[in-house]
């Protein structure tokens, strides 16, 4: 395949868990459910037996026991550095916030090639509150403790905004009362999750802002997620008051995942350029499907603004399978459409070596070698 | 293929009109439109001129008037017979709460296997109110008549709220005073057609909490569906709060149908391990692209949340053709995954043995061979 | 293929405009964004470079460089009579409700086959503010001067609501009053961009009015557009309301383009018997995905409802790329189903006869050979 030798950027992923799992344990991170519904009997449960199977020295298609069992052989760690390694993946862009997971430092030991932090807004406001700040310091102190996050060299913001009040953003931030107020509510009930529409849209505005200023991307999780969305509010469509009133002001959005609305995220690349996207998360979950999900992002995404990203969380399985079925799909589409003259085989090479990491670095100034 | 000698459990259909029909009267019943638009002229047409003319002893693709023509001399009662008997059907679950169309026990006889009553909970409340309630009585009123109705053997409960008021149904059901308040209105005005949203809201927590206590699943018609919907407002995502609510009281809500939501219905069969999916309906009517929209749905939906249902209608060919195309769409995606490596035989066997029987027995209590 | 020797009816396009374009000129008008964004790296721009290329005596997939040389070479008015004069299409429907583009009779000249002109309801409501009215006398002045532009000839009406407050349209008009103070507040405010929701309510069902009597189909623009557009509110799913209401008063309604909400607009024309449906814009967009859209779409959109359309706009590319993938996107689709005995060859005539001119002609009253 045309992929076959491409090392990716993994735009956004997370750490892995750093001991050892029981079934329970490695069940409940094999989906976004808090409850773990068989996740073996799924297309991402196919897809580890076949794929990482082999990488842990068994046949395609161990049974999810011979699987465990090898893992607790093995142990956390040298299954997490084969799979990762194996990964081809030579830079991955870390969220580190949320869970007690590998930190970037950490995990470029584990894994090889370099690791970067994104830093997710919403968790340094919450820490912000937890230190103790009165709602008239609120907003000065969250725009000074991002400052020193980034001035520590972090490569990308992050929002989940979508998780909390969804995407619904207003074009301009609120005014600087009604963030005091927000704050002042908000902080009299203990200040721990942040679930105000007035804060969270001052927040988004101020990472766009931000991110314009130093020059770093601003991610938003968008589509589906764990049971804590609300899916109809996620649908990136709702983000088009807010990219319109962003578009010239030299931040880049990428919008992380987005399927099932990955389509709508599609046409807002097309039409918005200073708009990233994947369809990372759904790419290790839907398994064998992963090209068809990029053929229809394909349909109307600018070929320039297409990224690549795993969302792997807590299991090295999960990057592994990003990597991978991402790599198999777009292959398998990208040489389908040469076979069929879609397009020549230099034209492919430019646009699958621009999907895997010339965008991406272009963007978030990587210094990357494809 | 792989699903050639499946007995299915359909989770939803309902009986078959017991007169013979005019071409107005087939045609008007061939379409989910109040007006028939040339509905042999359409993937769900092409499908009973291809897959039930040789049933009717006719060639494949026999014209409409052949088909019209064979239909009245064979009269409905063997056409049904024949049709519904011919499906691979063991297990027939029978929404009864609309049309004069045959019941359980009848349709049994009819098609063989074993037929069971599933109850449409707003058939119920307005047969309480036609019968005469006042406000004050209305509730205990309707969960005694349904109390009453589930003694006589029901396997399960159904609500059309999607149709009513849409599925955007609150986490907790109304209070006391605002269901009286909501009933002495609605029963002003005649109390025919329930269309309150509290009332309505009311009910389908009632139907949840009843479905608990008893073990019978809670089907919501969701997706598209008669020309009475706003398809907008049918999208099973908008059931997330209901869902998150439910999700540990016990009882099981199957999302019917779901299609063009198929894949939102996926990621909340993901997330919320109470509940089951199927693309009933959609199933005929959209002919040899069932494979298609089957894959979409596989794409998220855990193996273990998958049925299958047909939501024919009036006509055996609709319980016929779901039947069919779905064990064609199934039998042909799988059988591919199979010769692609996604899966092994084995695998592949106990998946299209769940979604076939196993997985809607296990939740309905069923005894059933597959 | 069986769709190879068909003269399209192109249901909605624009003209072309008519001077020589720089690569900033050109590509601007290669996307739906106001800033172009690489187009030809992009699905549309290798359908460019693989189709429209060898019309200009180049290689397929000629370099943009190549392709735009050409074009200078050749100068507009060569270029377009070459693309419009072999896209195998007779009848041309424009919109010339934007922009300096060719007229119909100077488009026809150019293109070959007959042209004939769709009136843009909001462009009339604009030209009648704009040339001096009363809050008074508005709605009769704007009904007048649709009547004026009705009895020129016009073969259709066009609606953009989609892009102003979006498609969530009464089922009843606003009354007299109503219309009286918007019309009063939105010309004290200048009446250039018509964006008031009553007046565009107001005006939308006047569009349906006027059709009924005049036999003229009301083309509503739904689904993805330019960057002005919120594509949550162009669905054409919230016109459900609209089409009830105005099912029987004789209006037929044409949804455009659809995309990416292209099944639920399959589903209003499944239910509703005066919708026609067209996947334009789409067309030339997705390139070789367009068989794969076409198809989602026929699921449930019953055949005697399906039109095509390009939605070409200022390059005569457009309305050459629109025709060719359409016609490759479903005589592949519609072969494969008869290699696959869906649908007899017979059928499978009729079918793309219906799709290409019978059942645009039929509803718009077009003397078309097919």
């Amino acid at each position: 395949m045309i992929t076959d030798d491409l090392r990716l950027v993994d735009q956004h992923c997370h750490g892995v868990v750093q001991q050892d799992l029981d079934r329970l344990g490695f069940e409940t991170l094999l989906t976004e459910g808090s409850v773990p519904r068989n996740p073996f009997n799924s297309m991402l449960g196919l897809a580890v037996r076949r794929w990482c199977a082999p990488q842990l020295d068994l046949p395609p298609h161990a049974t999810a026991e011979q699987y465990l069992a090898r893992r607790e052989e093995w142990g956390w760690r040298r299954v997490s550095a084969h799979l990762l390694g194996s990964a081809g993946v030579g830079t991955w862009l870390l969220d580190t916030g949320i869970g007690v997971l590998t930190e970037p430092t950490a995990f470029a030991e584990l894994a090889g090639g370099s690791a970067h932090e994104v830093l997710r807004l919403e968790t340094v406001a919450e820490q912000v509150a937890a230190a103790g700040v009165s709602a008239t310091e609120f907003a000065v102190a969250v725009e000074e403790a991002l400052r020193e996050r980034i001035a520590t060299g972090v490569v990308g913001l992050k929002s989940i905004v979508a998780y909390r009040t969804g995407l619904e953003l207003p074009a301009e931030p609120p005014a600087e009362e009604e963030v005091r107020a927000a704050a002042g509510a908000w902080l009299r009930w203990g200040g721990s999750r942040l679930d105000s529409r007035v804060l969270l849209s001052w927040l988004v505005h101020l990472g766009a802002r931000l991110g314009a200023e130093y020059g770093l991307p601003l991610q938003l999780h968008t589509g589906f997620g764990d049971e804590d969305l609300r899916l109809h509010r996620a649908d990136p469509a709702l983000l088009s008051d807010f990219l319109a009133a962003t578009r010239s002001s030299g931040v880049t959005i990428a919008l992380l995942h987005c399927w099932p609305f990955h389509r709508n995220a599609a046409y807002l690349a097309h039409v918005f350029p200073h708009v990233l996207v994947d369809v990372g998360l759904a790419v290790p979950y839907v398994g064998d499907r992963c090209g068809v999900v990029l053929a229809e992002l394909l349909e109307l995404a600018p070929f320039d603004s297409v990224c690549f990203s795993s969302d792997g969380y807590g299991l090295p399985e999960l990057h592994h399978l990003g990597a991978l079925l991402w790599r198999r799909g777009v292959g398998r589409l990208i040489d389908s459409w040469v076979a069929e003259g879609t397009m020549t085989t230099a034209d492919a090479e430019r646009v699958v070596t621009g999907f895997a990491a010339v965008n991406v670095s272009r963007v978030y100034g990587l210094n990357v070698v494809v």
